[in-house]
């Protein structure tokens, strides 16, 4: 699996991570499970399979099973298949055994993640299939779910995206209002510079070629091109390689799955795209008995 | 508004909510916003407006006023249109005064959560609409983002939809799994009325008319059509109106937005909808400066 | 035991359960068992009995196992009888096997729960004896001790009770506040059932006959006949089962021990009762070693 | 008030007591107040008062407070009386101002506060007063209601009472158990005496005269008598003081309200009390619109 | 070991022990450790060693130990010495085994404690020998790392030392603005002595004799002496010891290590040193593979 | 003030900032302040003198504040010096005014807070006055105090050093572990940025030259140069300048304040020291009445 190697790194669980589950474990249950409690055995054991019902790209796995290591850590839940693999409907991604009460009660919570991250991995998975062989990069934005940034963050990479910074203090991102309260670009880089840990990069958002120069000028490590035509982008591309600088640069704003490859196209390192994260919908699997 | 005596549902705020902002600025801030630290004087104060792109039903900013309120309450929301009206693109919703430093560092998450939840009352009221005058109400299911359980029923209401139960705390739901367990329906609905505080409804899932006679027979409080094809419900509706029962019918399951006319023309009295909170895209609104 | 399928609702322990004895847990031991750290050995090992010195019905032991497994999980708690047995004096209820320091460190703790859980099912059992056979059942109040309301709801079903809502979010109970606010007792069960979740009933309080009429007209869920004599409630009953509604009648106020039966013959449902959680002295149990 | 130098020690409000009513408000309100959101208007103001429904010495207004404090800063608490004054019934004893929402959400959460802690208040005050006049004092024990022991033994105060230790961490007691590991009671509290801050007292329980020789010899600083009958304690009483010692004594096993002014006559310092805090019955106060 | 009877006050782990260490790891992991993550396998196991790099007293395995249980139950920490052992450099100190990530995940914030906490040990124990013999104590203060209060005073007691109170509700500590406030040292022991539980002793804080005789008269249980000139403390004591009193004599403020003997030798039951525990350099320990 | 500028990061304040003076305040205050609550009126107002007593770079005061905004909001504190200023001995730092209760109560945390932070800048500015003129800068690592790392870095900068990466998550720092278990510096380094997200460096440790080319020919962004000496360093820098990298360069380890400069002189960028943080003793401040 290409990204067997990202995996562990939830080995500690985040404990943004834990704190999301718990919440929903919390607000899904509150004093009990009234149906289960008057129907089910608490001796009734239970293998229950995790289904796909269409076509996606797995990715959630790993918190699928913390639901249920957090609410009874005697169910077992065994993955059957890496992450981030593409699988055909009808497939068994994976097995849940243990008491049947605990399943009936995780069910939900635990479903509710999976649908979701996969959602969110399979379309990311059409991006990178979309600018394929171009030498760009796919990633995502912060405009995550509240409280699910590290699990979706986790899901662009399973669909074969990459990262963007994980919150406001790890990596410097300037914008428009930033430059604005400087005075300019230049300056605006340089204060950043100057407090910013020396392990941060640096990045500025660019809305014309003019500002562009700015950046190269002021060594800037990434450039975001917020907005553009392919045309404008693609002489930005020009002037950054021609300025010799090993700066990134990054598309974003207005893009869509058609105009992808021809974004790539132009040149630039990276897409970066909302709509991984805040509007794919739920991938369709089920808990069968 | 229809839905203004839902608003001061959210006065206190539920804890689950608090939770659930207090870890997405967590996780979106960390230890600090280093672009804004750098550049944003801490003296300097501003007006933001909060504008809707596309055509929405808004919905959230009680949720959206409360992140700045945990953030910073020096800062003010001042909402300009009641929760669940139908804006054209171009509207200011909110203006935002106060520290540019803490609007800034705000910013992502309350956008983030009013733009899902804006994007879900949307949804709803599309549905709303489509079986509008045939007496059926559109309800929601608990397939929500993990956290957001009180803030999505919350959406739907504003959609124009009503809620199923919170948890699995607030309501019996009697499904397969349970019917196998009790060994019949009539038996799962006869435990779970032993055991249920006198206060809660006792709904039962049926897939066929003969669990549906069943149903009735052992006075079910709603019943909850699976699947059924529209012959069907249309039928199950006939029996229960038959049987003098002041029982509920709830469809469900393979619901479109296409077909949902159709369904509340047989008489049932909800369709229940996953697709409100787990697929709906995020609404397009923004903070402008 | 009658009550044996409620025990499983306790799996998981809801987390207000386990915020309750952490903080039991934090205030009794702070930052130490000075006595026990300074005169047992660490390696020390104990059985204990814990005791019932007085009659009692049994209720809490799976909060108690639960305070040792919070404490030091490998401390074992064996329970000898039935949740909601009625057991005579010297009666050894339970086996307590562990770290001396670990069982004498949690002890306090964990008798404090089932000292009250046990008094308060003890005291409820008295009230469904004095009502036996006439098909009325007792039922507990939101009137609990802060942060044991779901222990002490159990303590009422392992008494043979049954239990009212758990808190404002699960039931509609309209009471006279609700009805001056709306204008009438009428608008404000059409208001609670226009937004009410479809899973919960309706009960509204009524001081008078008047009121009873107009609470079968609206066709509430529940009624609760408040502080009323028994003349009134068998006329109220009376008019209850006339209208052909299959209203359930609660009598509440004024309830004592010595009238519970005359009430429950007048022909009521419920007697809901207060003293069941706000007044029931401790049971006397021990910890022996 | 001869408490009045006390009630400042809830500024600050200690975190446990935050904890607890935080808890108490979450399991009451959940997700929300449906029938108050449904029937009252959030505009709505209302004057509340608190009465006092019988014979009764007020205790826990701070905490009462506090609960609207948490719940919605804006409702005002004004109380009447001093802390620990006795009142007859019918007195208005405080006044609650603000949104009738808030006042009705909160209203069963601050009540079950005061209810206790007026309860505990008035027997403790009985139990003073029946030994007024000997030199002795009633104090409490740790057989509290989980989560409650600080309101406990401020209400224990309040009816004129004294406190015994907080917690295992504020103090030495050493029963039969310790006594029996450490060897001896001698080697006991020479153990205790080496590792104690040396801020901490040492008591050790004495089941005999001849344990109490040893514990005059060893000179633990207060001595608990255990279930011993008025003769042996009188005789403990004279060897205690006669040895010179400024050794404290207290009674405590099977004292009871009839019994109290016998014991306290015997010449003891202390009669410790299990009952004022885990058996006292709640006061009956209301809250009236 | 002498001090080998305190390791076991840290079972259970008071919750403010794990508090810290759940922040300390929260601060250090964040969302992951991106390097680990990216060159170690999460199948590769590993044994390391705790190795002491200069002479110290060894002091917080039990704490170091559970930053890998709260982290990752399935690595082992094998201690080689009993707490409180002076220790050569070159001595490896404990063996760490269990998943390379995870070892390396918790080493720097199990390391941070230890380092900080055998510092402490170090520190102590050059005063307890520089007064050895003379019969008096050192102890420490409130003067801790925020947070450490516990983890610190272990660390004292594992160099010999002994504790001062824990915090502000573990005994009574009257200084100069407590007496101006309450007119006189005599009135303000009298008032301290009213209130406190009679578990706590009364300490008061003097600084000249004619302060110290009034604290013998109203029968303090122990006086600070704040910062006397030696021959002042001997004065001090005579007429303590004169009285015929037990109190007990601690010497504060302006200690040196190098005046430490000196001081003991006027007689003084104690020191208390701040610089045990706000000063002490971190012990050079390290982690090798 | 070159730091002016930095003090806003602190607004809002991050959430492990509140946690550890929550933990610091809770371990303090437990159940109260006996001696306080005894002697001090609750009407009792109170103007405190911060008071410096040596010679020491001020840091910490938005700590020291934020203590008394969480214990008591009405407890107002007045800087008079900027964040970072050197300050002589005798200096007044600030004004506290409020309840004389609450200043005593809050004393102790907040003093501990700011003694250590101003030691750890006033240690960073001997440092940073140490290697002035070279170009170098000084800055920190993880040997943090458990809980501390926010605050710690913060005294760093104030103290005008700069600040090494915040956690494991915010940016890859190759060492010796790491290098092994990937093959080679070279496959690291490329694993390495393959996952990391775009806005990181990646920092590589090397111990020798060949190392260190290693290094250069992979492209890291900045290089650590492990406990070399002088000369070797010297090379090292003439290396990677010869090389047209931009790459930064840090000394560390067996860096000593005294050797500081002729390090500085080697042409390094930064120096990063341990002691800053493990090692600095508290300054000397007191809160004066």
């Amino acid at each position: 699996m290409v990204h067997a190697d990202f995996a562990p790194i939830i080995q500690p669980m985040p404990s943004q991570v834990d704190r999301l589950i718990r919440l929903a474990l919390d607000e899904d249950i509150g004093t009990g499970d009234l149906t289960t409690s008057a129907c089910i055995s608490p001796e009734a054991q239970v293998t229950a399979r995790v289904l796909a019902k269409e076509v996606l790209v797995l990715a959630g796995m790993p918190f699928f099973a913390r639901v249920f290591a957090l609410l009874d850590p005697t169910v077992l839940v065994e993955p059957l298949f890496a992450e981030g693999t593409l699988l055909p409907p009808g497939t068994v991604v994976a097995h849940v055994r243990g008491s049947a009460r605990s399943v009936l009660i995780g069910e939900r919570t635990a479903l509710n993640i999976i649908q979701r991250l996969s959602g969110t991995a399979t379309v990311t998975r059409r991006w990178v299939e979309a600018i394929a062989g171009t030498g760009a990069r796919v990633c995502d934005t912060r405009k995550t779910s509240p409280g699910m940034r590290f699990m979706q963050k986790y899901a662009v990479r399973m669909g074969g995206g990459s990262n963007h910074r994980f919150g406001l203090d790890s990596g410097v991102l300037i914008k428009d209002n930033h430059i604005a309260a400087a005075g300019s670009l230049t300056a605006a880089v340089e204060r950043a510079r100057r407090v910013a840990p020396h392990l941060m990069k640096i990045e500025v958002e660019v809305t014309s070629l003019e500002e562009l120069d700015q950046a190269i000028a002021v060594r800037a490590d990434i450039v975001l091109l917020d907005n553009m035509k392919n045309e404008v982008m693609a002489e930005a591309v020009r002037r950054v390689r021609a300025s010799g600088s090993s700066m990134l640069i990054e598309a974003s704003g207005g893009l869509t799955l058609e105009r992808a490859r021809s974004v790539a196209e132009t040149g630039v390192d990276l897409l970066s795209v909302g709509a991984l994260t805040h509007s794919s919908p739920s991938a369709d699997l089920s808990l069968d008995f």
